[in-house]
């Protein structure tokens, strides 16, 4: 047991060997049945054994037997012969996320781990598994939006403070980069005081189609559903997605705008609702694009790709659904 | 297998009863060890048995045992002595969250599932369970921005449009009611157009610590970590959180507020700059409460806490933190 600690810290946090039990029952190919039952007798009587395992000379891992296989076979057939052969098994230097992926549909009480060469190095329990890994995706919305995964219901007042408080001052600091560029156009909406009503529609709205994306992303991503390749392809789709969405809600949007310059005998009513609705249609797009973009640019930067994901899409959001409409009256409106 | 099926259907979708198999590898307490290994030999051919079960004359499950006990038993032993007692099992019509959550740290490969009064009608594979806890779980962010949790990432464009749009559309609803507080106070912003310039920061901060507050509720709700009675001092504890976070966030921005009117000769800036700093704080304490009240809403009546919650809270924080800056300062500055 000293010997397998040893061994676990070589590996890195965060990867299957930090998890890794020793492997007890071990045993040849050519043992038989009769002599692995005999083996195992003193073993199971201190130790919890689900599977078996028979390893060549060098320490490879040929197969793995189950209890079951060992009752109901002849005592002198060898294990060679009732072993199931190639049985899965992990890598020790394996991140926790990859093997979450590997091992989401599998549900294994137990799995065998080796290095490169398939040599055994021990087994890690499925529960120890899934409690890492139920951990982490419940995490995943509160990551998104800068809570620590550590943080739970239980988590003492000032600590989760500690944990949050540096990510809500980074959303301040990009929640200054929305209110930039409104600043920026002050002169116009100081002229056309009416818009300061529409940003936050625009703003409210793109964020949220955003998030969509984002949330699609992310599960993708965990669930092993993103192909390679498929990452461009995925992209389009949140982009077309956004355009159509921005569509519907962007001619909604201005024909409420043309109605309510009109109330306020607004000259440019016209132009105001097509300026918002080309706005809304353009941010969306952004905004599904930069939904999908982020979390897979974490990922391909090695960080997890929740990580503050939705404070990045949401002040890229801001910015382009706020600048777009600004920008827009600003030219089309003089 | 047939009368499993018409069993399964009496039950619930979304409960445990709809997921069971039919337990085939059933005995009497007195069976002895020999007896079951024989009795078993012909099942294990066909059907993939982990745990053997014991029930009563009534059918009430008394006991599990494994392929170990029976290796390692006399064979004259009675099932009765070398069963395990008492096993854990799940409750046919319980919701497949609840089971979850009961599963989450014991992760077996298979549960037994019984009626009220113990009796034992079948078996839910860990890997059935999991399958559709890591589904749940991971559908999680995007049902708070109101996604489908059937859309994953392969599901084809007009279909994630058809599952994304009604949300996006009532997503547009409540973002009108943050544009309206904006126009309930356009006479303010025409006078005072500096304001709109922090809008956003305001709306974008409460919004982020209001979705910090409802993430760390979402997954206490998942993983069962809420006592009964703990919701009130969990709004407590958001509320509080609010408040100092506020305060931290709410002096930096009622700071950059003064200099800012300073820069443009405002002889408001002191007011601007206070009435700033109190919306912060003000509104973020609303975003806490909303955040940890939405989901536990949700819950009480019944549905998923993480449905639209996001969209909700959003709301909120928006009409709060607008409505409180753009209502101070009508107040304080005239």
């Amino acid at each position: 047991l000293a010997e397998q600690w040893s061994r676990n810290n070589r590996y890195e946090r965060g990867t299957i060997g930090r998890l890794m039990e020793p492997a007890l029952a071990v045993f040849g190919p050519n043992t038989s049945v009769g002599d692995a039952i005999d083996g195992l007798r003193p073993i199971v009587r201190s130790a919890f054994i689900t599977y078996g395992y028979v390893i060549d000379q060098d320490g490879g891992l040929v197969g793995l037997f189950t209890m079951r296989d060992l009752l109901f076979s002849d005592r002198l057939t060898p294990l060679a012969e009732v072993m199931l052969r190639d049985p899965f098994t992990l890598l020790a230097d394996l991140p926790l996320s990859d093997a979450m992926k590997r091992t989401l549909n599998r549900h294994f009480p137990v799995y065998p781990v080796t290095d490169i060469n398939g040599k055994l190095l021990g087994l890690v329990r499925g529960s120890t598994l899934f409690q890492e890994e139920a951990f982490e995706i419940t995490a995943q919305p509160g990551a998104m939006v800068g809570v620590d995964a550590e943080e739970r219901i239980a988590t003492p007042l000032f600590q989760s403070f500690k944990f949050r408080n540096p990510w809500l001052l980074i959303n301040l600091v990009t929640a200054f980069a929305a209110g930039g560029v409104v600043a920026l156009f002050q002169g116009t909406v100081d002229k056309l005081v009416i818009l300061a009503t529409f940003l936050p529609v625009l703003a409210g709205q793109s964020g949220n189609t955003g998030c969509q994306a984002l949330a699609v992303t992310v599960r993708g991503i965990t669930l092993g559903d993103i192909r390679p390749g498929g990452a461009k392809l995925l992209v389009i789709k949140e982009a077309l997605l956004g355009l159509a969405n921005g569509a519907v809600t962007g001619v909604l949007t201005g024909i409420a705008m043309y109605f309510l310059a009109t109330s306020q005998n607004s000259p440019d009513a016209v132009l105001l609702g097509v300026a918002v609705c080309v706005a809304m249609v353009a941010s969306c797009a952004v905004s599904g694009i930069s939904g999908a973009l982020v979390p897979l640019t974490l990922k391909r930067l090695g960080a997890d790709p929740a990580t503050a994901s939705s404070i990045v899409v949401t002040t890229a959001t801001d910015v382009a659904s706020m600048g777009l409409l600004l920008g827009l009256a600003t030219l089309l409106i003089r």
